[in-house]
């Protein structure tokens, strides 16, 4: 078998056998096909496309390129969650306490922030001591106690995707759906659930602004699962405004307390509950959606979700007691962080405010990271006091920046001024939730 | 500028600007641009093409990668030929000594046989001593005597085409129309020719097998030479047969001092004579392709095409006392090849002789090489008996091979005997120029 023949049989836009796709992945891994032949593949599948059949054969491939994680005496039911990236995104933060708290486990890979989305690992690092670099033990003794984890992605797990993602950025490759699908699935089966729901993301703040593409990849995600024997199911939500009411890390921590407490913004409780709901019936936990949404509100509700994050963030070297100041009192004006306003121009409604220049100002003032390589501030970030559609008076802050001193207030301030829109009328009802891919 | 942004602007099927196409080849040839992002970028031209325009930028940048051919103290109109390749295509060995003998100068740069087809260079090196490795003074020399000459690639010639064709060989990247394209006119550009003539064949023993893809290149060649300020005009011929009446080097030598002797087959003598002739009428020394054809046929009537070939081979380092044995007589048996006969089966007529077949036969025996740094071997070859929609009696010898002793014999005449159809009436008439392209 010799790479070209491979890299034209794609090209002409034909299937390639689990043979062909095992042998280019193990192949790139063992360094004997070399990174110009990769990316020349790569290419070809960003034109041609893979069959579902395909991208499971090359989510295995990646899969069996290193470790999985042992999750020896762990009990489950074992599911995940994943979102494909947005602004304010903090989901996993209150979903993944919360969905342990009615009885799933939860070993959760997740990434850091790039460009203007933000990462779950960056969020919970702003607590100050919180590690995600856990030894395989750490993670089962984690497990054990509060059924759900959060760990970055180890040398040792799925090496291929590390090497071929890391070639993919270079190479004007990363925008195709099988490839985008078999690095998700690669790192999640790593993790050892059975079960994933999905948070596709559409509208400007998401990597696939358009809808079509995001139903395109969650079709991609369910149905590749379903092809390797993974129950699935993607739920696409409208990320064109921020997610919450919060952008930046220790910020949105604080908004997943509010959530856990019973008092998160209507968005992002619709979201979470029905992202745990599923897994939960998924699970055969709960019968139905119903049943499962009032399990969740109910441990939100006797406090045992917010309980087992709290324990969580001491059980992954975190001190919850920087916190406190939070749980007692809902306000938040870090000591390090300079506040200001940024105050209506005009009486009227709010009915725009651009997700993806709302994430680019959180870059600018150093709560995201323009390259792999830059560090994040975990104080700094943006408040949205105004929800779509309400009422605001000229003069009235729209939101508030919270800066790091001077460091990128005034161009976060023109370009948050560009993304918020007040019209003399109330816009449409926003769907938020745009459309949901069930397993056939 | 960085090259993934111009890989993603290709891979959308945007045009790129001459700054960004020369961005990317002067850092390729630099090395400043890997061969990751390059390969990635040449499959999005794959799919996305190039305008005229920027195939003619990207030919201008591989071109001043090297040096160019000095020709000063030469005397023009300086004119050159390019075949995209077939079997039997012994034309260049012709059609050079015909075009001097007819006032043209033609500093001609050849290739070497790959695959199924064969190169004018290995043709030419079958004359004992003949060398195309030239200097830029011998090469000078050559041209002020005899107004032709064949040389081979030098490495400070467009490093650029060599570096990127080693590149698409590997990477399913080499059937590119602009691509291939920019490849040839860079190489004919750095040779100093004001004006081409191109024959793209079509058929099996073509590298374009469909006559549509052989039109695109006619038409991309010559519509990017007319934006660099150069003359053209492609001829579309058919590559379904093989072109005359032998394959293999020496043999086709041979063949070749039999057109310039006026015994050549009609087919060779046909194309031959159509591009010296459109050459002498994009020169200005003929007024219409009547004139030109009358002229060259002169040329070989009266002996003096054959006399520049000789003095040619003289001059090149060759012996042309090798080749006295075929001036005086044209039968044709070399001491060290084995001649075997392959008999036709049934009485009819030959209605195929499908070229690709006979090309790999023809490799199989050592005439051409499946891979770059094989030799060749020069005596070696096929003769064709029969010409297409001629009689045959069963028992009558349809071709001949010679072979190096045994060597490859059986599975080429297997090859040959499934290549060759008789048929109990004769076929269509069969069209030799498929179409030509002209400037508009």
């Amino acid at each position: 078998m010799r790479a070209v023949d491979l890299i034209i049989k794609k090209r002409e836009g034909n299937e390639l056998s689990a043979g062909e796709i095992e042998f280019l992945v193990q192949g790139y891994v063992s360094g004997e096909i070399p990174d110009y032949q990769l990316s020349a593949f790569l290419m070809a599948v960003y034109f041609q496309g893979m069959s579902f059949t395909e991208t499971g054969i090359l989510t295995r491939a990646m899969l069996d390129s290193g470790d999985v994680l042992d999750l020896t005496g762990i009990s489950g039911p074992f599911m995940d969650k994943h979102s494909t990236g947005g602004v304010g995104d903090k989901v996993s933060l209150v979903l993944a306490p919360l969905a342990a708290a009615c009885g799933l486990t939860l070993p959760m890979m997740c990434g850091r922030g790039l460009g203007h989305t933000g990462g779950t690992i960056d969020k919970l690092e702003s607590i100050p001591g919180y590690r995600t670099d856990l030894g395989a033990q750490r993670v089962r003794e984690i497990l054990g106690e509060v059924r759900f984890v959060i760990m970055s992605q180890t040398e040792a797990m799925v090496p291929a995707d590390k090497k071929m993602y890391a070639l993919r950025d270079v190479t004007g490759t990363v925008e195709s759906v099988p490839l985008i699908t078999a690095s998700i699935l690669s790192k999640k089966c790593a993790c050892g659930a059975e079960g994933f729901v999905f948070d596709v993301k559409a509208g400007s703040g998401a990597f696939m602004k358009d809808a079509h593409q995001a139903e395109a990849l969650a079709r991609s995600l369910v149905n590749t699962a379903a092809g390797l024997e993974k129950t699935a199911v993607a739920v696409i939500t409208d990320m064109s405004f921020p997610l919450g009411r919060t952008v930046g890390n220790l910020l949105e921590v604080y908004e997943a307390l509010d959530c856990l407490r019973g008092r998160g913004p209507a968005d992002m409780m619709h979201i979470t509950l029905r992202l745990t709901a599923y897994m939960l019936v998924m699970a055969g936990i709960c019968g139905d959606m119903d049943e499962a949404e009032a399990l969740a509100d109910h441990k939100i509700q006797d406090g045992s979700a917010l309980r087992l994050f709290l324990r969580n963030i001491e059980l992954q070297g975190g001190d919850p007691d920087t916190l406190k100041e939070r749980l007692e009192d809902s306000g938040y004006t870090p000591v390090r962080a300079k506040k200001t306003p940024l105050p209506a121009e005009t009486d009227g409604y709010l009915v725009g405010c651009d997700a993806y220049k709302v994430g680019l100002a959180s870059v600018l003032i150093g709560a995201g990271r323009a390259r792999k390589e830059d560090p994040v501030l975990p104080h700094v970030g943006i408040e949205l006091c105004v929800r779509y559609n309400e009422k605001v008076k000229r003069g009235d802050p729209l939101l508030f920046l919270y800066t790091d001193g001077e460091k990128g207030r005034d161009e976060a301030l023109a370009l948050l001024a560009d993304a918020v829109t007040v019209a003399a009328h109330a816009g449409e009802k926003r769907e938020l939730v745009i459309g949901e891919v069930q397993q056939i």
